[in-house]
């Protein structure tokens, strides 16, 4: 096992903290290194080995187990931490996650000197959060009780608070997650490291990076430039203007370089650009979930008119086309609900059920005309029931190479038919602008793989 | 009492519907009637008169009444509508509400006839979901229970999908509403009418508009110039492209005129243009507890360093400034928190709770440099608990001519900290971004007052 799988796939962690010491700040305290414990014994399903650094439990406990654990979590002060590293490693642990944070050069350097002699692979320091895989329960998080559900998506995030807003986010939203890591100081492992892992990670359909600056620019590009021919990179970059890339180089010690030189890095790369956390995690959805598009063309089927028309005007801000149905599909819809006018975008009337939802939604699909669709279903001021919203699901399903995204625009609207769709293959957004976001990356997608 | 108040504080309403009639569209059928029925007895507080058009009770009970009521609300196919909205209108109601859909030009006419002839205010027909008014409980709306919480902030929707998004995103997110209005068809009542009684109501704090076109364009832009002097006036446009301009105009009879038109009226009128119905409402809810921002220069005050990153990147994107600090107040934090660097965005690290966040608000407010503020508080990843963020209400209090808004990134923190500032006088967004919006057209409207 190389030391980057052992750091998600170990088959026995050894998590070393103390009963006693407190920080300030840096982030080793008896309450911490109690949620970690807590965590990993209700969610890891391997074995984890506690060692508590001022406790009664010690090594000599550890050379009694019949095997050595593959990875060492570390949440100690910077001396202790990395007094205890050199133990792991000579031990034989294959990688270590450095929790805390408040590193010294000095004792930076100490760490790789302990990475050279023992061909030890390391995270962090300062990863805060340290990692997450949702496939084996793995969780160094010091939050209790915090476990996003299982998916398909990973992320990468070069800070801690931007990734424990992810991992939150994810969590209250049901966002389902293959791995997370918090990349923290990148003394020895970065994200090249773990795109690569990510990118050959059978659980990962999807890749999502938050990041302050780069190291290896280059290498990171060729990385990348491999991984989206499989599954598509999204990147949300901080530190964008001089201010607040001075504030990022002090906060994550990362060159970040000018905007203009990483809007250029990720086109080349293939990687795609979001706007912010929240367009990050919709998007990431899109992908779990649907094909990219192949085509401009969105054709928009609703049962309420002015919803209808800002989602057509959302398709022409993101340069994507209204689908010119053709006169047979119209006239094939028209003909069944007489009253509903079959120009894209489609106001199906507000009694629109199940039975009209599937037959405009099959006939607007099969049409070579449109390249994806945008569902409309709201239930206030309309007919629609929530469990009329499953023959979305089916018809979409029968069009594997053609996106399907649904809004069931509003607060309670969106929550009841996310009860009845939210785990399965069609993603749900609350406002039809996001939904057409989500298909304009889905298109940007589309295109990168033709490109590449 | 004229008309339009009639509309909306009407001591006693007529409501018209029948038992037995079921269209299949235009909105006409007993559930929906029973259900506003139940509405208007749940909510309403002065007295509501039922009058079943095919039941039992007729217009001879009411001429027993005490007092004719003022307001007709009618919910019936479009024959019988006109017939009842004579009878009211002889009866001598000074107001009608008309719900339900599918009038033609004929049946408008003798709508017409009877607003000239009896001197009645007509509000729609198709008003879909007609008006509510917090302040006395009047509620037309035929989703059952559906009432938003008592707040300043009114609203117009031309389109019954979109009113229906906004009224379900009000009440699911807590939203403070005043009235809301669904204007249907406008062969009476129109924009110009309603804007110039929000205008005039004291409830009210900002008008919230969702439009597809405008019959009065003139009348419209000076009404709006009058009222921006005292409230600021929100615009979400639908039918910005000549596609979704030609749908628009088939679902509202608008013209709907080009978009650059539109812009520069708003421009012209002060009216404040949004993207989309959350930052609709996210912006509304920043003017009904926040003044206008009176300069460019933005404070960010945070616990973690990547979201702050992220809001300093929004301020650069939405054209504001970051503050520079004065050095005074730069020493002044430093000195009582040392390790902290004041350098805005400032980072007051990840162990920051209530004490910290009082003291560095109130010295950043202080500052002349500062216009507005926006805070950050992290829960994951952090010491910061919900409790704390009491001081934050607390010291923006005491700047009343400075904006403060405050972010608790992501969604069960988010939620979290909404428990304990959701009801006050600062406004809350899940993400830096959103803020940021809400500073940048606090600052627009504060551009306007200063215009004006």
């Amino acid at each position: 096992m190389n030391g980057v799988k052992a750091i998600f796939e170990p088959q026995r962690v050894l998590l070393i903290g103390s009963s006693k010491i407190r920080e300030r700040v840096g982030m080793a305290s008896p309450e911490l290194f109690k949620s970690v414990i807590y965590n990993m014994r209700k969610f890891f399903r391997e074995k984890t080995c506690v060692l508590d650094a001022d406790g009664k439990y010690g090594y000599n406990m550890l050379s009694k187990l019949p095997e050595t654990p593959e990875l060492g979590v570390i949440m100690l002060p910077p001396k202790q931490s990395v007094e205890h590293a050199e133990k792991c490693a000579k031990m034989g642990v294959k990688a270590l996650v450095m929790i805390t944070g408040g590193f010294k050069d000095e004792q930076r350097q100490q760490l790789l000197k302990i990475k050279e002699e023992y061909d030890v692979r390391i995270l962090g320091p300062n990863t805060i959060m340290g990692v997450i895989n949702t496939a084996n329960g793995l969780n160094t998080t010091f939050e209790r009780n915090v476990m996003p559900r299982k998916g398909s998506i990973a992320v990468i995030s070069q800070s801690g608070g931007v990734g424990a807003c992810l991992l939150d986010w994810a969590c209250f939203y049901n966002v389902g997650i293959s791995k997370f890591a918090f990349v923290g100081d990148k003394i020895d492992v970065d994200d090249v490291d773990l795109l690569r892992y990510y990118g050959n990670d059978r659980k990962t359909k999807v890749i999502c990076l938050y990041m302050e600056g780069v190291k290896e620019g280059r290498k990171f590009i060729e990385e990348a430039r491999k991984i989206v021919k499989k599954k598509p990179i999204l990147a949300l970059k901080g530190g964008i203007t001089q201010q607040s890339a001075k504030r990022a180089k002090s906060h994550t010690a990362s060159i970040a370089g000018s905007d203009e030189i990483f809007d250029a890095a990720f086109k080349k790369a293939g990687i795609i650009r979001v706007e912010d956390i929240e367009e990050l995690m919709n998007t990431a959805i899109a992908f779990s979930k649907q094909p990219p598009m192949r085509g401009d063309n969105v054709a928009i089927v609703s049962n309420v008119g002015g919803p209808a028309i800002l989602a057509a005007d959302a398709v022409a801000k993101n340069n994507l086309k209204l689908a010119n149905l053709s006169e047979k599909t119209k006239k094939k819809i028209e003909k069944l609900y007489p009253g509903v006018d079959a120009t894209n975008p489609i106001d199906m009337i507000a009694d629109a059920r199940a039975e009209r939802y599937s037959k405009v939604l099959e006939l607007v699909l099969a049409d070579k005309n449109v390249d994806g669709v945008l569902v409309i279903n709201m239930l206030k001021s309309c007919f629609f029931e929530p469990k009329d919203a499953k023959v979305i699901k089916n018809v979409a399903a029968k069009y594997p190479n053609k996106p399907v995204v649904d809004v069931p625009a509003g607060g309670e609207d969106f929550a009841l038919v996310y009860n009845v769709l939210g785990k399965t293959s069609v993603p749900l957004y609350n406002l039809p602008e996001k939904a057409v976001r989500a298909l304009k990356f889905l298109r940007i997608y589309g295109e990168i793989l033709e490109k590449h």
